[in-house]
């Protein structure tokens, strides 16, 4: 890890002269000005890739939402809070070699968000109506001219990984899909360790349960390679 | 405030032989296992009130939602997630000499939340059943017996804060309440300053903008005198 540090700095590391976008954290949907939707996510193992590109060498571009991790050192940050932000800092990042998509995009939003705070009233419940969020990594992966020649998806699931996760990966387009059990017996969510399955056009591959930041390590080299082919 | 912490660690501070609850933060209700429903609430007033009325003396029980801010030392802490655990630890922590409500609860939740992550459908957008959470403020202000001498109710409001906050008092059943304007423009909401009004039966009292400390020592100060009377 020194030894990459150093090669990192002197622009020396497999990734030196790659651009790579890494997106990370959840996102929040506001439902009024003290409301809103979000979905669970530390941003750990986003913050854990990007750091693990740049002390390769990569010039890493982090778009953030709100997580409870902080973003690591040696990247440009940008802060978004919405799925709508999130998609105009991923297209103002672009061109990169490389989008690794960690974060944990809303799907939905409300339709009209309230500009005052929602009250309870006696004709009852307020609906909630909902809105397809932009599929960013969708999106990015269907480009045709500046198109980034690799695309990671993430996909946390809680039952049928392997099934759900191969499925995403041919709707969506994008090259791997990194899955995950989030069920909450797993503890990965929130937690310090991950236990994931990369599925690629060979198939799906089973990694032990590890660190996080092992995770992002083998992630990173598995993407240095992939790009120097 | 060395003088207070002292007086309290002696057991000499006006409140010392109080208990006093505090609900603190935001709650979160889950929607699926992987997104929920929010308020916005840093918790750092609910955890300055805390401190202060531990620094008075007072034996403080501390029940919070997932904040951003940590809670302070020296208070009995109790974390929650929802607002019916709220409800729960908040009838655990009874009976008190005074109870602050200083918690964003949600209003509402989710009427069932899948233990499954919900799916896009070709069908169309899920829709969000909402169910009215326990009121837990006004459920403790009208307890007959049992209930804490003086109830302080927080009203976060974004217009007609008077008026709102003057009416939420009298429904809620509550003795005081501490109302705020946490309009986006005001920085409040996430900031470190507060600007607000304390009602009671005599009216409104509008105190001067300062640090969210400074106005948890002076409401400390306050519930001090009033349970002294």
């Amino acid at each position: 890890e020194i030894v990459a540090a150093i090669e990192a700095a002197l622009g020396q590391g497999p990734l030196s002269g790659r651009r790579i976008l890494v997106t990370s954290g959840p996102t929040h949907e506001p439902i009024d000005p003290v409301r809103y939707i979000a979905n669970r996510s530390s941003g750990a193992q986003g913050a854990a890739v990007a750091q693990a590109l740049a002390s390769l060498g990569a010039e890493v571009v982090f778009v953030t939402g709100p997580a409870e991790v902080p973003p690591p050192a040696g990247v440009q940050v940008v802060r978004v809070e919405s799925a709508g932000e999130m998609s105009d800092a991923v297209d103002a990042a672009l061109p990169v070699d490389a989008g690794v998509f960690a974060a944990a995009v809303a799907d939905w939003r409300v339709a009209s968000a309230s500009g005052r705070k929602l009250k309870k009233s006696k004709d009852g419940l307020p609906s909630l109506e909902l809105a397809e969020n932009p599929d960013i990594l969708k999106r990015v992966a269907h480009m045709g001219e500046g198109r980034p020649r690799l695309i990671v998806g993430f996909a946390a699931e809680t039952d049928n990984v392997i099934e759900h996760a191969t499925a995403k990966r041919a709707r969506k387009g994008c090259d791997w899909i990194v899955a995950n059990d989030v069920s909450p017996e797993t503890g990965i969510m929130g937690g310090s360790e991950n236990a994931v399955v990369l599925i690629t056009e060979d198939g799906a591959e089973e990694w032990p349960r590890m660190g996080k930041d092992a995770v992002a390590e083998r992630l990173a080299q598995r993407i240095a390679a992939a790009l120097a082919e």
